[in-house]
């Protein structure tokens, strides 16, 4: 048989036909069921024969593509020592996520969760002159999390395979250009893969830094939620979608006190006022750093509070509880208002924005105060956006009704600049002789995690349907049974393998023509040739997975179509 | 620039003209000299561009020859839960050597030293008919130890690639031919890389089982010590070499008690009768699971602890202190002797044969006694091989005297028979409808230890000097720095790639000629193509890294050459 041929008589794969007790979605059901691979502990994956083969030719393609841009691949360690993390911040930052352990001789170390410090080290050990720049520098490394709620299968693991690479350049316009040539990479990455993504914008969080982009697959499964504009191209991250800060004009009364009894939620108020949600201003109070700021936005909608960490980092962001308003008078819960607050720093979402007016607060027990004017009546500190992003915001770009869908992150794209860099003060040596901040970007492609992607995005009621490149085969054979169906599919697996195909042949003895059938579909192979009942003639049924088309081929024209 | 060709000017490679402080070995020095690793911690490394190409080539062959006895290859976590390391028993067993850890929950887990129990439960879990047997598996995957000396660079490490392959078979001689294959895909596999070798009978050490052989490549840096027959075949670990028990006859005198003051040791005792060493009988006592045990072997012999230990496993074993005397009036310390030690189990070497007589302690302070013969003034309980091999001892299949060498481990086969799959219950359905336990071979290749090896093997005092298959390119085209020079090196090595050639072309900028040279020695690709002097008439001067052979060439014969 040559190389290429895979016998499913000598195939270690398993298919069952039943979900797994524990399986949410489609990617975790489909790859479980297909055989492609099998849980060891919890977020802690195996990869089985089939399964190894996608993981691969994602690999594959994704190596490809790095070296086409002139990235380096290298391989660093996963059991890192802590004391380039401990410098940087993050053997803390992490928290519970980070693996800790130690050596036999008590020494602390981490299973890296990705490899900034490391990579800034290497370099700086490596490169010592602007002539050695710009360089990129990548691996294909398994890399550990210790997530919370490791689940859907290969989608969220605490071990996983990832892409991650790093450029570091002398000047920002060259990091832009490594920015490009990442994205670009990407791009071509995932369109080979046949992963449909989008490209959105994101905000950096944790790992710091400028620029940003993140390359999510829509799928159901997905754990991201995203916004997209139907009109326009725009498309981001939840978490980095802004709007803008517009003054109004307008002419409004005084402030005029009202009687609100038992009115501290905004349900109460609008209720009893008979008044919109959205005619009243919602003010949170949380610790930042341990000193009460209020927070003020439409009264219809919600403080998102990641985004509100995510602009105040690195200050720590708490809600209040009882306690914080002991020997505070001019904080009276429930009937908060920006108006007189003069100790508290304010902090408002644009559309908060100046010369709106509002109903709020009136900073005394059951009042609240009518026509509180922002910009006349209160100060806003700080304008940030803050709130929890809904269908039908407008857009930033054109001011179309935005849409909100649910999708997998697959890469991610950072212009880290000199965070890095100026932790472990890597400089080179410049043209002019001086030394030379070096600026860095780092870029990863959750390589398992495509996989998953790929089967929540090309998958029906039947089972998986891979696109061609990174099918664990070009086509998948069945001998229905007979042993002259037997003997022409294995003819045949065989000329295709000699012609280059990959190719799986379903040659198992006692296994029935309609288990094969139904293997054949879950797999997922692109193409399924079936030596079926016109086998005598040297007749086969070729069947398209995706299309479910069929149609009758000889040998020759079987080998001519799927050898093209 | 076609894909094949590295340009230096843009690789990440910084060579050194003196060894890292901390290095002793050869390949450690000249891998890190030469820019191929780097380390990040007591045996933690990374792999640079250069030393990642080889390591590739390594895997990509281990691959290829794996692919071809049927081996399917998966790709089995790293991070592993406690427990089925528990039920064998090896979560205590490692010891020190294990690196342990607790994910979040407090949960133990271990970061994978070898893979038995994970295969074993995989196979359970996917194989259930004998229908589904044999099946061999393999992974080519990081692998954590956590030395209590990492040292010699890559050669051990904590963290390192290695392939290790499992089969598992419903019979005896499946299992052989499983072994068989594999014996013989290791051949082809380090014929391929270059790696001269010796197949030596092993012991199986903790991992149990029934047959075992180490692939050998002799280096001075090796820390194992094997022996060979300069006249037969034969080749074993020291720890492997047996001594053919033959009884011998002869008339011996009765047993005769000496005056020995002061003769506590084997070399007092020799000087105070005049006689050779080898005339005594050393007995050492030991505790073996706690109870004492004295071991018999000649005067002039070491006893192999690693040895004695192997035999006795799973029973531990250890020395005896001066408080294990403490009312043992039998055991008189400095003058035991085997006669009259009724209370004591004896084991002895076999050099130690029924019918050989012996000077040995008389169990009484200060005296010895002559003409103890084994067999008829003392019994042995045991013989078993357990004297440090010597050179000069005879071969145990021709009788020639045996040599000795150094060597590093870079392949190891083992038969383990059913240590494991009764452990997990593992069996099949057989042929007859009735459970068969299944019996299992493991195999391993140190990927990352094998590249070390080739460093070792294949270096002289210019640097490194890589066998073709392995090399990191095919082609070192060295522009000698004048831009016609250049112009004329990056042409031929264009051609060159576009032939298929793998290449690294010299085009730094601002590099001496001399500095070049020396890199191209030190970096140790196969051919070392020059444009020098004759640039202008388009020749360019050849060089064989290995013969140090020079000849000149027009760029049509160097192409027709180096593509052949």
């Amino acid at each position: 048989m040559a190389a290429q041929v895979q016998r499913m008589s000598r195939l270690m794969v398993k298919t069952l036909r039943d979900d797994p007790a524990d399986a949410e979605t489609l990617s975790h059901k489909l790859l479980v069921r297909a055989g492609y691979v099998r849980r060891n502990a919890a977020g802690i994956w195996s990869w089985l024969p089939l399964g190894m083969r996608v993981l691969e030719n994602v690999a594959r393609v994704v190596r490809e593509e790095m070296d086409a841009i002139g990235a380096q691949e290298v391989l660093l360690p996963a059991l890192l020592p802590k004391e380039p993390y401990e410098l940087t911040g993050r053997w803390d930052e992490y928290g519970a996520e980070l693996f800790r352990l130690q050596d036999r001789k008590g020494a602390d170390y981490l299973l890296g969760p990705t490899h900034e410090e490391i990579f800034t080290q290497l370099v700086k050990d490596q490169c010592t002159s602007y002539k050695d720049l710009p360089v990129i520098l990548y691996q294909i490394q398994t890399k550990y999390r210790d997530e919370a709620r490791p689940r859907s299968g290969i989608l969220r693991g605490r071990e996983f395979q990832m892409k991650d690479s790093y450029s570091f350049d002398t000047t920002d316009e060259g990091l832009a250009e490594s920015y490009r040539l990442h994205r670009e990479a990407y791009v071509k990455i995932f369109q080979r893969l046949g992963l449909e993504h989008r490209i959105v914008s994101a905000v950096s969080g944790a790992m710091g830094g400028s620029a940003s982009e993140e390359f999510l697959a829509p799928a159901a499964a997905g754990e991201d939620t995203f916004v997209y504009c139907p009109s326009c191209d725009y498309a981001a991250n939840t978490e980095a979608v802004t709007f803008e800060l517009k003054p109004v004009s307008g002419e409004h009364g005084p402030v005029e006190e009202l009687d609100t009894p038992d009115t501290p939620t905004i349900e109460t108020l609008a209720d009893h006022l008979g008044v919109p949600a959205s005619a009243t201003l919602k003010n949170l109070l949380v610790k930042v750093d341990g000193e009460i700021v209020a927070v003020g936005v439409p009264g219809d909608r919600e403080v998102d509070l990641g985004k509100l960490t995510d602009h105040l980092a690195p200050a720590a962001v708490e809600l209040v509880t009882a306690e914080d308003f002991v020997g505070r008078p001019d904080l009276v819960r429930g009937y908060v208002g920006p108006q007189g607050l003069e100790k508290v720093r304010y902090i408002a979402d644009p559309r908060v924005a100046p010369g709106t007016a509002w109903i709020t607060g009136a900073n005394k027990q059951d009042k609240h105060a009518r026509n509180v004017v922002a910009g006349r009546d209160f100060e806003v500190d700080d304008y940030l956006d803050v709130v929890v992003v809904e269908d039908g915001d407008p857009c930033p770009t054109c001011g179309t009704g935005l849409k909100l869908d649910r999708a997998i992150e697959i890469g991610h794209i950072f212009q880290l600049g000199r965070k890095y860099t100026d932790a472990f003060q890597l400089d080179v040596l410049g043209q002019n002789g001086k030394p030379v901040r070096v600026t860095m970007g780092s870029y990863g492609i959750g390589v398992s995690r495509a996989v998953a992607a790929l089967a929540e995005q090309h998958a029906d009621e039947q089972g998986l349907c891979w696109p061609g490149e990174v099918a664990p085969a070009d086509v998948h054979v069945v001998a229905a049974g007979k042993a002259l169906q037997t003997e022409l599919a294995l003819d045949v697996a065989e000329k295709l393998g000699a012609a280059g195909a990959r190719v799986l042949v379903d040659d198992r003895a006692g296994v029935s023509p309609g288990v094969k059938f139904t293997d054949a579909e879950l797999i997922g192979v692109p193409k399924i040739l079936v030596a079926g009942r016109r086998s005598a003639e040297g007749v086969l049924e070729l069947k398209d997975r995706r299309t479910g088309e069929r149609e009758e081929l000889t040998v020759e024209e079987a080998l001519a179509r799927l050898t093209a």
